[in-house]
């Protein structure tokens, strides 16, 4: 077929790690290639015209991983469904692969610099809210569906007001019979005004505007004439022609990106799109926070694989912004040590059922929430802490640390 | 936890089946009931404030197939991404889960007539075509990427004139700096008036405009001010807020969505999400055409699903417009008999390396795909006709029938 470059040395290439297992009566070297015609210029025929310069280099086979190098030119500059369409579509439903991975991707610089990367970026978010080196202290308003905009309200006073930095929708919550768009984003606003005047704090809250794109554009405006900072978006059931398009308005407020169905192809290590590569492109787009998992809790994630993630989101990456990881999903004070030590304070540290469910009332959740973090950044064990800070004591009578 | 309701019987809600293999120390109804409260209003601990109204019910579970039934409450008119955020967002990542595939989805009439359906439909593509009976013959320009436009000019051409209805783009084929996306729109649509002129057919000409939301409604203009009646997107790669807000455009032109990446989370029985919900969520948007496997060929897809899929997309529906589906991957003509006798007359069938690779080149190719059409509505064999059509005995020898 002609798209075998064993040795080749990728410069200006993007170029894809794949892992791959063939069906029975294909070699390995003949999958390889047939990935690599798939997702660049080849079918399974040749055809006339077919110029061999723009086709992808199989430059790597080995252990079933295949290393695949793509010249530039097969990409459109600044646009990620194209490059998906290239390099992670149509090859996952072919019937000579019985399994196949996309496990990492790399950009050449060009190819980075043709997207802006976030417009708020960890350190414009840091300096939004006054926080210089703790994590930021998020919470996720339960029940995720239910609450009405006067209840929100409510509950955004009771957390904000005792330490909270962020509130956000969860991923569910739309414009809603009983919880309409606008009314919500007036509401709980309004206490991140009462906040700052009260105690000086800039406080975010993260509306989400997951919709279709108009209806995205016009939610994203409105949060904006009414003083938001910070509109959230589930990224993957919005998509990425969504997400590009509010990315590009410039709106100057945080892009908080929820991940929600990313499981649906990350769950398995043999098939699918890695997490990695999603933080990738969340990146590359322009995405303020991404979830990519707390290792403890609810969630499924591999801690070794989280780490690498967070680290790739803080990195220098050709002068893009930094995008500041975000861990959620079963989140509680007893956790924080954990989390800390293992991602870092550059995160934001999510945490619903542990702050609502907290068997004082929401304030003490929220002040346990943030004890934790405090004995955290001063060294002190919870335990100890929790000796004179009887909000944690209990969280950790509850759910243990 | 309170989300199991055996035996209820759904009437207004929104149902899911799920296949689910639970963690082991877990059982199967504490499994089910974390998918209801996690796909709806509930998270890993009881939190105050919960409307138990609201929760989704567990109402069977069986052999690892668990259905859920949803208030209508629960979704927002219009909005698919957060249809999806709910019963296909972060239920995939659950660590009590070692498996979860959404199966099929069921809507009540009132959510469906929230959508709009398709604008151009199966019924009007026929009648701007004037194709009363047979499927329509379709292609993709080969080599997928690395034709200029005037070389796709030339191609366009020989197809059309010969016998083709209906030509596409690539899935990978975007702005590129070999085939800048007007100058191709502007050569192929002079084609489709040409062949207008000489033979009186309406031919089509699929663009694909895949790129972020803003830049999509631009080149979507741009079809529709040169005359074009299609554009093509690929809608899991672009995502559903940009389909969607290209559907609500009314733009009157016929939608044909790819499903470049579909395997991704199509692929593996157990887990993600079938090419079902996806067909039910495409014909729900408002696609005029879906790719849906071509039962034979290239691409992996079970004949059952295909043809219940393709039923589906066929059938009435709440009064929605028909959506037609695109048997595509690795055709060539000496297929057409069996994939017409699965799948029936109304669809699409698209041959690229089956028409292109054709040994006297492509004219030939679309003459013989057209002959295997015209001879399988006739009612006769292949072999028999290929007697007297020297085009398809020539695609009959290089690749058999």
């Amino acid at each position: 077929m002609g798209y075998m470059h064993l040795g080749y040395e990728p410069r200006n290439d993007v170029v894809c790690e794949f892992y791959f297992e063939h069906a029975s009566g294909v070699s390995a070297k003949i999958a390889a290639e047939n990935i690599a015609a798939e997702s660049s210029i080849g079918t399974w025929v040749d055809v006339p015209g077919t110029k061999k310069q723009l086709g992808a280099k199989v430059f790597s086979i080995k252990n079933n991983i295949v290393k695949i190098a793509y010249p530039l030119d097969l990409f459109e500059p600044g646009n990620v469904p194209q490059l998906l369409s290239s390099v992670a579509g149509n090859v996952f439903g072919m019937k000579i692969l019985k399994n196949l991975r996309l496990n990492d991707i790399s950009f050449p610089k060009k190819y980075i610099r043709s997207f802006k990367g976030p417009n708020i970026g960890l350190n414009d978010l840091r300096k939004m809210t006054g926080i210089k080196k703790r994590p930021l202290i998020g919470t996720i308003y339960k029940p995720k569906l239910g609450l009405s905009p006067g209840e929100m309200e409510k509950l955004a006073y009771k957390v904000y007001s005792n330490g909270i930095d962020y509130t956000k929708d969860d991923e569910n919550l739309g414009s809603m019979r009983f919880n309409k768009f606008e009314d919500r984003v007036i509401k709980v606003l309004n206490v991140v005004d009462e906040i700052k005047s009260e105690q000086g704090r800039q406080v975010v809250y993260a509306a989400n505007i997951t919709a279709s794109t108009d209806e995205m554009l016009r939610r994203a405006e409105f949060v904006k004439d009414h003083g938001g900072k910070c509109i959230m978006i589930d990224i993957l059931t919005a998509g990425w022609s969504g997400l590009q398009t509010i990315r590009n308005q410039n709106f100057k407020m945080i892009i908080h990106a929820h991940r929600a169905s990313h499981g649906a192809f990350t769950h398995n290590p043999k098939h699918g799109i890695s997490m990695k590569v999603i933080a990738k492109l969340s990146r590359l787009v322009g995405v303020t926070g991404l979830h990519t998992g707390a290792v403890v809790g609810k969630m499924k994630g591999d801690e070794r694989e989280i780490v690498e993630i967070d680290n790739f989101l803080r990195s220098e990456w050709y002068g893009l912004k930094k995008t500041i990881p975000i861990a959620s999903g079963g989140v509680y004070p007893g956790l924080i040590p954990k989390i800390i030590k293992i991602l870092g304070n550059d995160i934001i540290i999510n945490c619903g059922g542990g702050l609502w469910g907290h068997s004082m009332g929401a304030e003490a959740g929220a002040k346990a929430m943030r004890q934790a973090v405090d004995a955290t950044m001063e060294g002190i064990s919870l335990k100890e802490y929790a000796k004179d800070h009887g909000e944690l004591k209990l969280a950790i009578k509850q759910w243990g640390c």
